[in-house]
This record gives structure tokens, C-alpha cells and sequence, in this order.
């Protein structure tokens, strides 16, 4: 993976304990389309789950589902604005997203699990075990400043 | 524009206001980038600026810039993560970006007037009266929770 050295501990902790990211996917009229989103990171990849915040349409026809099937490649960025601008930081992760199979019941589940331990937020009723699972692979993790 | 019905007075008010937003550009790829911003809305348009924050890179070689050059599509999205998430909200907004040409004296010197009003942090030093500003004209603005 490029940029894998940049990869530090500080930069590893940041994202196991970040509670947002913004999550940029792209149509197939390569339109660009962006939504903040909670996830989790392994250590490998990062997951992000069709939770049941209030949505306009139903899963398979969230703009982010949609693109993913379309066009794979994805970024996700992890940052937090401070009006110090000396402060100011980001870690920005490219690569490919997938919904995680319904046959992989088993990655499924973990990534559900880690979400629910991460976020008090996620009851049973907002996250379901059988919510849609995004895996997005890094294929490169930059970052820019104080970090 | 589609969604113009969508832009309240309180959306409005937010676009004035917001201290940042997240700018997702699409190389010629196909691969989505995203960058924190800080930015100004007049009403009609978004801009921001190549500012001196360090940079890697020169201007020309930003991957907005190369992106926008390459494929003028974006997306800007603008939200505030709250633990409470009965509070959340974000606005998206898709559009076309462009670099305002160097001819275009009057638009591109208001706005950096606008931007030096809006952040104290823009001393001259940090956005220099011929930084480049890229102009982003929304096609759609769309809303998503408490707003």
C-alpha cells in the first residue's frame, strides 16, 4: 500500500478513535458525491454501515450504494477544523469500497460488532445485524499537517 | 437549479456561516479526492482559495486544481458531527468548479476580500491578493436531518 510508512501510531490511534469521516464516492457520470459517515478501522480496512438514521430511499438506492457498485474507488477523510490553524490536521484515505457479501456472515458480524462497541448510539433498532456493511480498502493514507 | 427550493433562510444563514466544508474533486481516473476547505458563499456561488497553509506542492500541481482542470465536477458538504444524533445535519452541494481566470480581476479581488472578512486568521501574507480562488457553482444544493 503507498503511503503505508506514513501509517504511525499516532496516525493508527487517530483513526480507531475518530467519530466521523466524510466519505467521497463517485457516479458513473463521474459526479463526485460526499456524506459524513461513523465507521470503524481495524488496523486493515475501514467499515461503514447502512445504519437507519433517517434516509430518503431505501439502501440499495443511497447514492453512496449505488456509486460504490458503480465505480469502486473511494476516499475518505478524517479531519477536525480548529479556528488555530496551527492546529489544523487531516488524514486522507483512498482506495476500493465493496459491500461486504451477505455470504460473509462472518466479516459482517464483526464489523457490526466493533460499530455497536464503538458507537453507544447504535442500539439493535438503529443498527441492525443485517445492515448493509461498506469495507473500503486503503490503497493510500496521506497526511498533512499537525499530526 | 435543482433543489433551489431546498435553500431556506436557515440553510442560507448555514452556508454564510460554516467555518469549513469538505471539497470532493474526481481525477481524470475516476478517483474521488477530498480536502477540508474554508470557503465563502455569496448567495449564488461558493469560493475558496489556494491559501498558504503549507502545501506539498505548488498551486498548479494541487490534486483540486489538476482535478478541477480535468474533470469540473465537485461536491461540497457541509455538517457538524454531535454525539447527540437526533442534532445532525448536513448540506451537499454539487456543482461545477473552475478556476477564476487571472483576467477576471474584479471577481477573483472580492472574493479574497470576502474570505479575508469572513477569517481573521487570512493575513495578507496568508492569501496574497493574486492567490488562485476557485469559483464552485452549485447545481443542486439537498439537505439531510435537523435543519
Amino acid at each position: 500500500m503507498r503511503g503505508r510508512k506514513t501509517i504511525t501510531r499516532a496516525v493508527q490511534k487517530i483513526l480507531k478513535q475518530a467519530r466521523v469521516a466524510r466519505f467521497a464516492t463517485v457516479d458513473s457520470r463521474n459526479r463526485p458525491h460526499i456524506v459524513p459517515v461513523c465507521f470503524v478501522f481495524d488496523g486493515t480496512a475501514f467499515y461503514t454501515a447502512i445504519d437507519r438514521k433517517p434516509k430518503r430511499v431505501p439502501p440499495e438506492r443511497l447514492a453512496r450504494v449505488r456509486n460504490i457498485l458503480a465505480v469502486p474507488r473511494v476516499a475518505l477523510l478524517i479531519d477536525e477544523y480548529a479556528e488555530d490553524w496551527t492546529c489544523l490536521w487531516f488524514i486522507l484515505v483512498r482506495g476500493r469500497a465493496k459491500l461486504v457479501p451477505v455470504r460473509a456472515h462472518q466479516e459482517r458480524a464483526r464489523a457490526i460488532r466493533k460499530l455497536r462497541a464503538k458507537y453507544a448510539q447504535y442500539s439493535r433498532a438503529m443498527l441492525a445485524a443485517d445492515a448493509p456493511v461498506i469495507r473500503i480498502t486503503p490503497e493510500s493514507i496521506t497526511t498533512w499537517g499537525k499530526i
